[in-house]
């Protein structure tokens, strides 16, 4: 294998595939990158046990040549050192030359790095053809669908398909559902499409994923029962599945709303900033309490003090009512609502509330009150 | 103790006296600031077994009223609760009221927090009176001179005496030295005194007090045998020093110069950074070869590779040479220089070199080879 690259192309190539790299991987092989210059440009493929990127850089791009003075091949690299020396290197154009499958000779007509490198045939054989059921959406829909929903999936692995964001295509809707048993999101996006089919992905990886998107403008999705792809802007990303059954979660999500109030996001955002200050030793806990003429929050901590923060600007409707939470939940959901006011409609002091945007029913954010202290 | 205080001076006190709050400490009463309200202003007084931070905010400044509405007293708070508090707070003013020496109340006349406190007297007692021999110097050539030596100390506490930077001010020159025994760093500046001492602070407290003067125009300082103490911009810093006679490096900093290379700082430091790629393995060491017509730094790796860097622009004298070093080392000496051009000055393949900046002598960076490999 044998080709000069433009600099910046290559080394973005290498940056997104370098995104799978996980920098300790038992399986050793793996801290390598994959090098293909077949007929579609120079493939760099990155992976870990969760996530495979295949990135491409293409012969021409619009007008430019990026890619001249061709031998194909393969050819396998230690994955940061390679991204390491082509980012550092000060030339426009780098020549790269592997020499009988053992050394990658690395120039940019100054700087001159020959680094130990071996077969392709060493590396795993990893599936990237797409299969199943196919999807194209705008990356930004994508985007807003995971980042109102999967902040909500659990971080513990004891019970693995809380960790899943659930994906969901049906009737032209998609809807995205997280929940780590004490608050759920979802939010759900109209597709142009009337496939069906159901999913459960990684959500820290799904994450990841929309973070590689950022500046492509639609991606195709393809879905299997064995894995998640995404293709988007010369990029290849796929994702292992959660096996199991999501649980059902239609059902938990109430429909009545005895009690609801409605407040500005960044002034309860404020408020609960400092309350957390004295509640960081008791889980967060800060108690929301409601009338028609006043709305407070406040903490007790027999340890720290107390304090109180009276919401100014407010519209309540229902009997008084004092419920207890976890503010980090809170907070999470106004963020991900990125909306100037916020709705919470209470049930009962013990059953779960509803936060949501008051213009946009697409995204629901449920959460489980704590007990009084 | 009462007081209704200007907010944004209040959180800077509380700010600066945070710098001496160790997150855990195992004297559980240093997690708290001392308050005293005296005839000075507010003094919020923070501290580790290491250092203490008293900044004080005064009644008025310029024509401005900072404090109001005062009965003076004493208090001990909580540092972390007490300036999270203030810094969230909306209100430009705080009002703050100490209850029985057991509530303080907090409010900016929208918020209300009340955190427990304790008596003043439960604080331990901390000499911040000036003692000693006294200099003033203004606080640019103070950082500077920490800026261009500190680097050099140990960060190991098994030699403690390594761990400081060594002060000595003779003749009008107060001069700084650090070195880990594998490298070394002096600076001298020039004092406007005739004051002589000689004291070991620890390096990285000093590198902190230095970036607590940022804003300040000069600082006085006071050595005696028991502390070090700055006084700036109604602050007093103390700190302990380091017990022991500092190892005597004058007679070790060469005087001859047998090979001369003059190149450009950030050249060097790029062609290091790209080679340091593939001698993270091996201390980071780097081969510099020099000749009169070419000039090239190398790193060969059995396991990685071999990279090489040609000098673009350089002037030397003296015989071909070849000197391995860690190139972090040299990377610390020329940043700390800041100087466009750097000479390094070597007497043999294995005795120390000097860096240093070609027009300036008042910095010199001492750097041991290591064994070729």
């Amino acid at each position: 294998m044998r080709l000069t690259i433009n600099k910046e192309r290559f080394l973005a190539a290498l940056a997104n595939a370098y995104h799978a790299i996980a920098p300790k991987n038992p399986v050793a092989v793996l801290s390598n990158f994959k090098l293909d210059l077949t007929e579609r440009g120079m493939e760099v493929t990155g992976s870990n046990n969760e996530i495979t990127i295949r990135s491409t850089v293409p012969y021409i791009l619009g007008d430019r040549t990026i890619i001249t003075n061709v031998v194909r091949g393969s050819a396998m690299v230690d994955a940061r050192m390679m991204t390491e020396i082509v980012r550092r290197m000060e030339g426009d154009t780098i020549f790269l030359d592997i020499v009988d499958n053992a050394v990658a000779k690395i120039e940019d007509g100054h700087s001159l790095f020959r680094i130990n490198c071996a077969s392709a045939d060493e590396y795993p054989d990893i599936d990237l053809e797409p299969s199943g059921t196919e999807l194209t959406i705008p990356c930004n829909v994508l985007a807003d669908l995971v980042s109102q929903s999967a902040f909500a999936a659990s971080g513990k692995e004891q019970r693995a398909i809380l960790t899943a964001l659930n994906l969901e295509a049906k009737d032209g809707v998609l809807t995205a559902t997280a929940t780590d048993s004490a608050r759920l999101a979802r939010k759900s996006v109209k597709i142009d499409s009337d496939v069906s089919f159901r999913t459960n992905i990684p959500a820290r990886i799904l994450a990841d994923i929309v973070r590689l998107m950022e500046g492509a403008l639609e991606t195709r999705i393809f879905i299997s029962d064995k894995k998640a792809l995404f293709m988007f802007d010369g990029n290849v990303v796929s994702t292992r599945l959660i096996p199991g059954d999501y649980p059902v979660t239609r059902s938990i999500i109430p429909t009545v709303c005895n009690y609801k109030l409605q407040v500005n996001s960044q002034e309860l955002l404020n408020a609960m900033g400092r309350i957390a200050v004295l509640s960081a030793d008791k889980e967060y806990a800060v108690k929301l309490s409601m009338s028609e003429d006043h709305v407070e929050v406040s903490v007790k901590s027999d340890r720290h003090g107390s304090g109180n923060e009276p919401i100014k600007t407010f519209s309540y409707e229902g009997e008084r009512l004092e419920v207890t939470f976890n503010s980090l939940f809170v907070i999470d959901a106004i963020k991900a609502l990125k909306a100037e006011d916020v709705t919470i409609c209470f049930q009962a002091e013990m059953r779960p509330f509803v936060v949501k945007d008051p213009k946009d029913d697409s995204a629901i954010e449920l959460i489980t009150p704590m007990h009084a202290y």
